[in-house]
C-alpha cells in the first residue's frame, strides 16, 4: 500500500496532537514538520521526523499529498491559508465562526487556480458539532437545535482570573447546566440563552496573603466573563493544581428536539463528545478528513471545501465495499 | 421555486410517516401514493393526494423526481427495489444487515443501465447509526465502538410474551444497561455482549383468571427470548395498557471510546436517538435523503449509494453558501 504523504504546518499543541494522529493511521506516513521557530528547536514525539523552516516549504510541493495546517485562527490562518492553499492540498481548523463565508473565498480562489484542494474549519465545533446541527435541522425541520459547551477548559476566562490581584495560578471551566440540559431532553423546546445554558467553575491557587473572600467576590462578579453566570469558586494548593488542572480536556453536546407526523411526536437527536484532550481530539478529526482531502484529489477535485461537502465514507481507510459490509 | 416531486411505494406506519415528513418539507411535493391495496381502500393523512395502483407506476415516470420505497426489508424491497430503481430515481431503508452487499448489487446494475440513482439501507440504523460508527472509528483508530439499542418497543419479543396462555395484551421493551453503558461512557473499555448491553421489560395484562406469578415465570425463563436477559415483568390493567402502551418509541446509543495522543488521552463521542415514534423518524431521514438524491441526479449520477457516499450538506434545503454561514 502506497501511504499518503502528510505534512504538518506548525507545532503547538495541536501540531503535536496531529503527529499523533497521523501515528495510529497505518495508511499515511509524516513526511516533516514546517515551523516559524528555529527548526532545531523543535522537538517533535519522533525525532526521525524532518523538522524544516516554514520560509523553505515552496521547496516540497511534490512531496506532499497533503498539508494539515495547525496555526491559531486569530492571525496563522488567514495569512498562511491562502498562500499555503497555492501550492497544497490542505486541511485546517478555521474556527472564527463569523468569519468563515470569508476566509472560504479566501482559500477558493488560490485553490482552484492552483488545480488543488483546500478544506477549511475541520475539528469539532466547527466540525462534528456542525455535522450535527445540519443533521438534526434537515431531518427534522420542525424543531429548535440546542448547542451546549464543556465541561471544558476556556482559554479566555482562564486568563481573565489570573489577571486579577491575589491568583497565583487560576482555570476556568465551563459546564453545560445540567438542568438546561434536562429540559431540552424532555422536548419542552425552551428559549435559553448561553448564560442559562451553561455554569462556570474556577479552580485557583491564592498568592502569600491574598484573601479568599476579595478574590472570589471580584471573580463572580466580573462583568462579561462571570455576572451573568452562576459561577463556583474554589481554591486549592499548588500541588492540587499541577496534579489536577494541566490537561486540556473539553466537549459539550448538540441537541435537537423536533416533532414528527401528524399528531407532532417527539423526537430527540443528541450527540457528545467528552475529551480528555481538546487539541489532541481536534487533530483526530483532521488527520481523517485529510484522508478524504487525498481521496477527492485523486479524483481531480479542486477548490475551497467544508464538512457539509464531504461524503462521510472518504473518512475511513476501508473501502465502499468494505464499509457497507462492516459498518452499515 | 420548483418543489421536489415525490412520490411513496407502500403505506403502511413508514408511509404514513414519510407523507407526513414530506408536508413539513416546504420544497418538496406528494405527487402521490402508490399502494399493491384498491386504492379505493387506503386513506391517507391529505386526502388530496391522490392513490394509484401499484401495478401503474410504470405510467408516471415522468412525473416523479424521487420516489420513497416504503415496503417492509423482508419481502417487499428484494422485490420491488431492483425493479423500481429501473424505472425511478429510489431512496429506501433496507435494514437486514447481513444482506446490504448483496441487495446494493441488486439495485446498482439497474439503476446503472436506466442512469437512474439507488440510495439504500436510509433510516437511523442502518442509517445515522452508522455514520456514527463510521466516524468513530475514522477519528479514532484505537479505540472500542459500542451500540445499545432502547428504550425500544421490539415486536419479535412482544409477539413472543402474547404467545404465553395467561397473557390477554402484552408488550416488551428493549433498554439499554446503565450499568453497561456507564462503564463504556467511563473509558473502561469493556468487552460486553449484547445480553450485557441490555435489560428486558414487559408489561402484560393477564386473561380472566390467569396467574400472574406463572405468567412471569415463563416469560423469565423463555429460552433465547429472555433467558439470558435481566428480565422485568409488570401487571397492569387493559385501560392502562391501551393509554400508555400502543405507540412505538424507539432509540438508541452509539459510543466511540477511544484513545488519542502520545499518552492515549481518553476520548468519547456519543450519539443517541430518543424517538417517540420509530417509523415517522425512519421516514423523516428517507425525506431528507430523498432530497440529497435529487440534487446527485441534477449533477447525472447514476447507480446505488449508502449514507456513506452522501456528502451531508446535500441534506439540507439550505444552499452551500447559507450553511457555512449560518450552520458551521
Amino acid at each position: 500500500m502506497t501511504q499518503i504523504r502528510i505534512a504538518i504546518a506548525g507545532y503547538g499543541n495541536l501540531g503535536r496532537g496531529t503527529e499523533a494522529a497521523i501515528k495510529k493511521s497505518p495508511d499515511m506516513r509524516l513526511v516533516g514538520v514546517f515551523s516559524r521557530r528555529d527548526p532545531a528547536s523543535v522537538s517533535l514525539i519522533d525525532s526521525t521526523v524532518p523538522v524544516y523552516s516554514m520560509d523553505d516549504i515552496e521547496q516540497y510541493q511534490n512531496d506532499i499529498d497533503v498539508l494539515i495546517l495547525c496555526g491559531g485562527s486569530k492571525s496563522d490562518l488567514p495569512e498562511q491559508g491562502p498562500y499555503l492553499a497555492s501550492l497544497f492540498n490542505i486541511v485546517d481548523s478555521f474556527d472564527t465562526h463569523a468569519k468563515i463565508p470569508e476566509y472560504f473565498s479566501a482559500l477558493d480562489t488560490p485553490a482552484q487556480k492552483a488545480g488543488k484542494l483546500a478544506l477549511l474549519s475541520v475539528g469539532w465545533d466547527p466540525g462534528l458539532f456542525s455535522l450535527n446541527r445540519l443533521f438534526g435541522e434537515a431531518i427534522l425541520p420542525q424543531g429548535e437545535t440546542y448547542t451546549f459547551w464543556g465541561k471544558g477548559l476556556s482559554q479566555g476566562h482562564s486568563d481573565a482570573v489570573r489577571r486579577i490581584e491575589g491568583v497565583k495560578s487560576g482555570v476556568q471551566y465551563t459546564l453545560p447546566s445540567e438542568s438546561a440540559m434536562a429540559r431540552v431532553r424532555n422536548g419542552e423546546l425552551p428559549q435559553l440563552e448561553t448564560r442559562e445554558k451553561h455554569t462556570r467553575e474556577c479552580f485557583i491557587v491564592l498568592a502569600d496573603g491574598a484573601d479568599a473572600d476579595t478574590v472570589r467576590n471580584t471573580i463572580v462578579t466580573m462583568p462579561d466573563y462571570f455576572a451573568d453566570y452562576d459561577t463556583t469558586v474554589n481554591f486549592i494548593d499548588q500541588q492540587t493544581f499541577e496534579a489536577e488542572h494541566s490537561s486540556m480536556p473539553h466537549g459539550g453536546f448538540v441537541i435537537r428536539s423536533g416533532e414528527s407526523g401528524a399528531d407532532n411526536t417527539s423526537q430527540v437527536l443528541e450527540f457528545s463528545l467528552k475529551l480528555g484532550s481538546n487539541p489532541e481530539f481536534t487533530a483526530s478529526v483532521l488527520v481523517a478528513y485529510a484522508r478524504a482531502v487525498h481521496k477527492l484529489t485523486q479524483n481531480g477535485e479542486t477548490g475551497a471545501r467544508t464538512v457539509f461537502d464531504i461524503a462521510p465514507g472518504l473518512l475511513s481507510p476501508k473501502t465502499p465495499a468494505q464499509l457497507r459490509k462492516e459498518m452499515l
